[in-house]
């Protein structure tokens, strides 16, 4: 088949080399987009008197129906065409006759297929942020059922000091609030057109660059027509921003499985969230949250691959950055994905309250409690640390918990150390006295859920 | 030597595992930080009465002493105190007494490293902002010298259409925007304390976190204790910054290696940035273009690396954030030292002026306006390309360029073309002619270039 | 539609849960591996008696019958039914009745798909190498037609020391020579049979892994069960050595894409293996070798993703895994494709011999001469070094060559220099003499040749 | 001050610049190569007669005293000399005059520096391999004293089937038995001499690089001028190997943190192994380990970053590839130290076997034994399964587990059912039973402990 560009060309290239350099496999996703795009320039084209009314006319009406057709899903893509915009440009040649070939005048594949992209991704980004705020309300919600659940906080997953459960489901409310600021910051370099910067020079035409943003909603234009065609900035800032949150829920995704042993036990997922073992009868697995987290290596992978891609090539567009879009794609589907199914798995899951209260009794995570007590009373931290670490290692020795050393044995470490040291060493006093900023303490954790709330709304 | 939190510990490491896990080889670039926070968190308990001020004052000259040792680099670090907080925290106490050990009151490592983490960047990223705009300046400075320099266009290394050489360099111009940008966004996810966020649950003494975040400059605080001391998204944002950055100067320092070839010499680099070859006497090497082009690998490095660090980590510290630091300091150096060169390269680098526009005299680059003059004369686009492709395989059997090109073998692919063709197909014509917003066209150049030097002052 | 593994669920996942967790999607290009590791599996159950022959025939009888419509397209996979071991399981119960069930004796999923894969890469990495040598070949043949055409070599992309080409082609043939040796070694680490495995722990079933592996063409079967199921080692080793393969094809690509440019003008391109504009007329891209320039971010990407999904994954299986499949085949699909169409690309490339001859004509990488000439007349090579330098600037300043500067203006700088150097400096001269191991001299050039293709064949 | 390439150059570098593009600050690692090379090389250089006796004996005497200052820690290098190989150079001159410039005849930084880089890398490879192997050993032995000890196996973090707890650590050793491998294998590809590939073409000077490589105790010399001194994928090949060997110690050091955390206590590691917190006195936390895990972020990055200053670089040498030093000794260090301090965590860690006999008394990990109990009595498996997860469904509902549930409950579900399953479900009899080759039954973990150990002697 004659290709669209083949004047100077004496051979063809073979099929199997056509079918390596083809994008229409995976660009076919940007067909709504094309459309769009062509519709807005052919109308500019007119009211600028570039086109005849008439030949816009034709056009536009060939480009409706094609957008009628795509919606049906009733368009058929060719390897032949090589991508999206011949396939389309072609689709419009048969139905209209040659005046379709004049749609072309004053654009290039560069600065547009650079438009598709950031039409694509401008709602994509508004559809993640969304599935953001809603997985976030979900966390706020649990949050809020569990002010006054305590459990066990850790650092190096080992027992730290005891804290509010909504305390630490709130952690992942802050991550998520960043990523979501970031990818509406990225919005902003997403929202400029570069339709008009031509193959890369711009054009001799008398296009009206101002009007094609104003048809497709675009906030501003590129300045430069070079910038234009080769910035894949937008996409790799959206893969950044995409794989920092990957990041995000895949520490959310690790605590959901290290919950759900039977060691842990702090929570139990909803079936619905949990699949079981072709072998094994009594298994039931946290897959999602598995899944999730192994999927941060596929975005990680999609970023290094664009980064690589972009690495050390001249101006202005190359081959090369045909491989922008399956990494995007993917990272789209992705993320979506992901936030819709870890609330849904957020949002059913059950709170073992019993097993949580039960694990800080059982523990010397109020260990901190004594060695600020004996500061508090006047001696230097660092000594009352040393105190500490040394009747910790009494009870375990004892096999017994802090809460269990007589008083006497304790004075042998310290003659600070008075009776009212068992009110201090409970759990629930520990929490409710962390009560600076910030903290855990059950007050300040209610001001920062409203602080969350006000967020959200 | 003993630990400081060595209390239930009966046994020590051996030294090779002390120097494994030891962080004094590298977070001792923290140092100055880590005195200013500890500063200000000491003033802050004076301040609340949690320290009574006789004790303040002494940690406070004990503190000032050490500051003025490390500017003056006399400061010895031993492996055996591990960081740099347990390092200055034993200096503090060997050179005040134990009220030293007071200072840790209400803090932990966790949150104390976090924030020297964050006054760190946010210095740095300051520098970075103002690098850029240094670089900027520059290359606008360069560009309004060469706003009627005529040079090839390229769209995948080959010759596109005739463009102001002004216009090329900008295209960096507006990557460096958007760089810097991302990175003055940034900002407000470094400049959050965590200080006062304890080991992770906040703590017992009446601490007043926006008194801290006063004396440090911070213009707000953690909402999450448990966020505050596992954050690392700020260093990840910073990584992410960088590689898209050294991606953009990798693409310039490839063109500046091309353009420095005995094949198209279009520039000539000062012997200032240039290298020779140790045994090839007639070398003139780009080494500093080359070198910059490589780091964009260590950089991309640097981000693979801590992303896979928070990959499936649960809350909230872990000792696996320690590898934080190293990537980080590395970028921040390669960042500015990348910056700062390539801004003395480009200042300093000789246009061959004769040679861009000898260049564009004898190449196909002004064919797009034979088929740009066939289409406003009726013919659709398509068919114009065609035509002109086919004269141009003409022209290269004949071993001619377009211009050499008589009218009547013109004619006989189409009788559009009229004698007028010949002043359209001048290269200088053709670059005037792309008088698009945002094209190459001298008119918008110029346009373009008070919009960036607008964006500068 | 109920699950095969639902016993003790009470509540099934919405379709949209499942479809996120479900594998069909991809995992359906394993349909002939999967039914092939059946048939042996359930062979072998007959052959130990642990199935009746009379199940073992209907099974097979079944299994032959799904592999039938497999090779003809004909089966229709659900994600109902999650990954294609469940999806061929059901269809055999549907076809053969609940006997069907019983092949899943002594087996579980984790063994079989770690089966399938395995079985699957050892038949692709043969490909790989295949096409290697194929590639090989074709490297060697250019370069047997290209012994004496003499080309300027580089370093840092300068021009350096006259060469041969095929000298220069050769390099290529044994980076792939060492590609080829690692994908060999590899598949030792391929070629072990995980099945028999089970869930993890072995099988309480009399099996015979060693028949197993006998049926299917495995030399060795895995030492221990935990190991088996979640080792995924081998698919890590080939998408390193893809990379590393990769980071060769994209300099190779580099190399093509300059020699293809207006400025070097060393090669033309088949019009088979470039493509168009769709709207600057004469152009004539290498596509091709871009394209796969650009499709190293793509497996740099895959190989960051894989070993990110393993890091800091417990033993043994975890669902993360089902993320090794979608990169390992993006790889080999992009590996194959990349080794196809850069034999055809080179296989027919024009080489442009006359324009490389005449670059060594006019430049200085014929300086080496003259050091080599003074050291070897007892200059210690560091003054050679010099005087040729203050040669090369003197020349430079009078827009000349080495071999166009008078006798006693060399003489002015040593006394060492006879008439005989302009023999010395003669491009041919300096290739033929450097007849060092492995150098560019023809003689040695023919050497390499020879060995090159007593490896081949 | 001069540059030993400053002939042609009319300006130097300012300092900032020099100190950019100098290498010192990390090549003086390759000191000792550096000497080792030019030793050998003066020494061929002699015995092929290219230098008289004489100068040879000065060279050596000059050679051998900077070794011995190397040794002692006494040579002082500069920016200013650039690199490991100037600065020696020049010392040498300093010490035994100009003739000392004869030592770089016939021999460039090129292919001096990819020797010094294959001579290095040689030895520590060596010492990886060794230390693997050391590993290895005691994993075995600890594996040796715990066939017996019956643990939970997991698949998903869930307990799956009953194991030995030596299969599970045996697991390890042969994830490391295959970095082994991969490791020895490498060797070969850096066993080659690139010492005479000059510049990139050879040299003209008849030097013997066979006598050289046998002199450096090289196997084989490089075919290819051009290949040797722009060959970078032994490192490479390194960088991978040390990835995935670090995503096996991170998997490793994953467990090992679950394992001593509060919730699983199946081990506790030596105080040795283990460090304190700076505010929280109970503490020990597992940080060798942490650090291991998170330390695999650092390898994959060096990976990442060699990968990308690779990705498009043309032949031969540029100045890019200065960046393959750093993230090479970095991972020299990180891999040595990594192995070194898991082999004594591993070694002095203490498994608290009555812990994990008591953990498989109190799940369902026996689930799969009751399922096979009722295939093997004729049920189709998929049927066994299904009965199987309703007990176990009756059992949780009950509070109970599977051997508390009476026979008659049992039998209600299936009359295959008989006395005889009490015996079949308990845990040790479910190890015992999985007898398959390489499964957890105790006389396959001692067939596999002898293979394992004739492989290490």
């Amino acid at each position: 088949m004659a290709k669209l560009w083949g004047g100077r060309f004496q051979k063809s290239a073979e099929s199997w080399v056509d079918e390596f350099g083809a994008s229409i496999g995976f660009d076919q996703q940007l067909v709504m987009e094309d459309i769009e795009g062509s519709i807005a320039h052919v109308t500019m084209l007119g009211a600028q008197g570039i086109l005849p009314t008439e030949d816009v006319e034709k056009i536009l009406s060939g480009l409706r129906e094609l957008n009628t057709k795509a919606e049906a899903g009733e368009l058929e893509f060719t390897v032949a065409n090589e991508d999206i915009h011949l396939n389309l440009e072609k689709m419009l040649i048969d139905l209209i006759g040659p005046v379709g070939g004049k749609l072309h005048t004053g654009r290039s594949r560069n600065d547009q297929v650079a438009t598709d992209m950031h039409l694509f991704l401008k709602k994509r980004v508004a559809e993640v942020i969304d599935l953001i705020e809603n997985f976030q309300a979900t966390i706020l919600e649990k949050a809020e059922q569990n002010v006054e659940t305590i459990a066990p906080g850790y650092t190096h997953l080992q027992r730290a000091q005891p804290i509010s459960f909504a305390h630490h489901l709130m952690a992942y409310f802050w991550m998520l609030e960043r990523d979501k600021q970031r990818f509406s910051e990225s919005v902003k370099r997403i929202d400029i057109l570069p339709l008009g910067a031509g193959a890369m020079a711009g054009t001799t035409f008398p296009i009206d660059r101002l009007k094609s943003a104003e048809l497709l909603g675009f906030s501003q234009v590129y300045q430069n027509s070079m910038d234009a065609v080769s910035d894949r900035d937008f996409i790799v800032e959206f893969l950044s921003n995409s794989s920092l949150m990957m990041a995000h829920l895949s520490r959310f995704a690790e605590e959901i499985i290290l919950w759900s042993t039977d060691e842990f036990k702090f929570i139990e997922l909803d079936d619905a969230f949990s699949t079981g073992s072709s072998i094994m009868p009594q298994k039931k697995n946290p897959d999602m949250a598995e899944l999730i987290r192994g999927k941060s290596g596929r975005v990680y992978g999609n970023l290094m691959g664009l980064l690589t891609v972009l690495k050390g090539t001249p101006l202005t567009y190359n081959k090369d950055m045909q491989e922008d879009k399956e990494g995007m794609f993917d990272t789209v589907q992705t993320v979506l994905g992901s936030l819709k199914i870890f609330e849904g798995m957020v949002r059913t899951m059950t709170i073992n309250t019993a097993r949580l209260e039960q694990a800080v009794q059982s523990d010397f995570s109020n260990a901190t409690e004594l060695a600020d007590y004996l500061a508090t009373k006047g001696m230097p931290f660092r000594e009352a640390h040393e105190v500490t670490g040394k009747l910790v290692f009494t009870c375990i020795q004892k096999g017994i918990y802090l809460l269990d050393l007589p008083l006497e044995e304790m004075k042998k470490e310290s003659e600070l150390i008075e009776a009212d040291i068992y009110d201090v060493l409970a759990p629930e006093a520990a929490v409710r006295r962390r009560n600076s900023l910030g903290g855990t303490g059950f007050e300040q954790v209610k001001i920062q859920l409203q602080t969350a709330k006000a967020l959200l709304s």
